[in-house]
């Protein structure tokens, strides 16, 4: 419905979708760092993932040092991703009621706020239109995901789980170095441990077993060869790995 | 495979997806009714829910008042989304070959009859062009949903359930006041009863907790805080509210 | 993000989805062969169904007699498309780093290797310069799907199954003709038989029931009448039919 929206006020438009279906602000906000980088310069990004709409959170637009502006909730999906475009420069609040839908819904600032001032700001309005200034450091920030390495032992938050079930960790490529593994390794959920092996790419591994490895992001990700690491490891929210 | 036949047909046309994996030809014609309005009133939309392909179904174009297209077959998908487009004003068969595929599947008419027509309409080919006019009054029509309120009771068909598990019901906000509930409500499934409270958004229950609210296109709609109220209702096709 | 990189190259060019969420190389290859002759002929298609990333699979791009071309892993995906579009005329491998992301992933590169080269194919680059010309006899090709049929009795392997579970068969429309079957069916997985009837399309079923019938591909399809044949039968492999 947010495509129909923006169709409707910049019908010269056009818009590419990233993803849908994202589950809880942390992955979003992963994910949006790891892409956007990837995407025009000047583009203008709408991101909902938005568990708190219509309670005070606030709705805001974010202008990059790239030049890409980023519209969405103020929930903390939106901060990782203007730091992976040179860092926010400005923020506004989206509050000029010129730029909403009316009536404006409780439910689905996607529609009434988000996709409104996305189209409006690709046509060229300002930021400053929109609302109020955000200070810049007032924006909601996730806390920091979890990470604790030393040699042979990696404990990592899950930042994201992908279609095809496989777990990027918070831990990067630097902190798989600093555990030193071996190629055998295990990986445990907090309750039951699994033997893995340390690969480049998901599909080192035999069929059905689990694969350790650096991922496109550049995150430690744990798949299961042609299966989902989701479902054998239980959808953990972290997991160890140990040599 | 449809935005392929239209990419193929009619190359400069933008195509803007609404929404996929619809169930049922209620839930379809639901959404369409609460989505086109928000489109560009010029629009020609394609909607598929076809249960009925390769029978005695008719394929159709409507033309509403708005000025918008609506493509598809005559099964009911369509007619709630004419009404909320000013009304139709004239609607004509598809059966004029030189605008179909060939040869013509008996399971595919997306691809084979709504696509292509969808297309030519885009590109300026007249609605009386496909086939025979229809009488706008023989368009087939579901049958009303059912909704009954009184003081402290409300019962509803579910019209949707979206991609969260959020049911929307058939009852709007006038019933809803209607039924004048307080606060602290109880949802059944018929076999089974709920605690639930009425809210402004899903966010005001507690996590798990059954939410009862007014959605974003103005119905009665049953959520559950980071969870899914179709899961823990068990699908049901009509749900009772008490207070 | 595939369409973010295409999007941030080349940013005129339409960019037109086909389908998400394919699973096996021999999913995506049945469903390329039976939708691209659908595309705009002069189109570049990018197809990612890639187990073997980060292996010593190639990455090629094949043009076609018709004048589309096809880009994605030599892993077998591509060739039957290449065949329904009039013949692969010649093959280059995509080596160019000029034309790749750098650093270069090792589980992603529908991202790093095959959505800029299909970018800048968009733009004119012409295929020789991505790489070293590949003998389209040496294109990596999938076995032959297995057929079996007799008067009575048509043994055949499932190319797809849809979103709707409907199994899609490698035998064609001839090979139904061949078996000769009456109205009365009985289709096995395997281990167990259930009763189907011969159809024209999967809504001449009763609900629930299976029917057998020629699907839009020109294939002979098992559905059940409002449910999913894949859940019923257990997802097989390969179906026996017999009357």
């Amino acid at each position: 419905m947010c495509r129909l929206v923006i169709a409707g006020i910049a019908p010269e438009v056009r818009i590419v979708d990233l993803v849908h279906g994202i589950r809880g602000v942390r992955a979003g906000a992963t994910l949006l760092r790891q892409s956007l980088p990837f995407a025009p310069t000047t583009a203008v990004h709408l991101a909902v993932v938005d568990p708190g709409v219509g309670t005070q959170r606030r709705a805001v637009v974010i202008q990059t040092n790239a030049g890409a502006l980023l519209v969405g909730p103020d929930n903390g999906l939106l901060p990782p991703a203007a730091d992976a475009l040179g860092g926010a420069v400005a923020a506004h609040e989206l509050t000029e009621e010129r730029y909403q839908l009316a009536p404006l819904s409780s439910t689905f600032h996607g529609r009434d706020v988000f996709a409104p001032a996305a189209a409006h700001l690709a046509l060229g309005v300002t930021p400053e239109a929109f609302g109020p200034a955000v200070d810049i450091g007032d924006l909601v920030r996730l806390r920091p995901a979890h990470v604790d390495v030393s040699t042979g032992k990696l404990t990592a938050d899950v930042l994201r789980v992908d279609w095809y079930g496989n777990l990027q960790l918070a831990a990067t490529d630097v902190d798989l170095a600093t555990a030193d593994f071996g190629d055998e390794l295990s990986v445990s959920n907090g309750a039951e441990s699994f033997d893995a092996r340390l690969g480049r790419t998901f599909a080192d591994g035999e069929p059905g077993a689990l694969v350790v490895y650096i991922d496109s992001g550049g995150h430690v990700a744990v798949a299961c060869n042609g299966s989902s690491a989701r479902e054998l490891l239980g959808d953990p929210a972290a997991v160890t790995i140990t040599s």
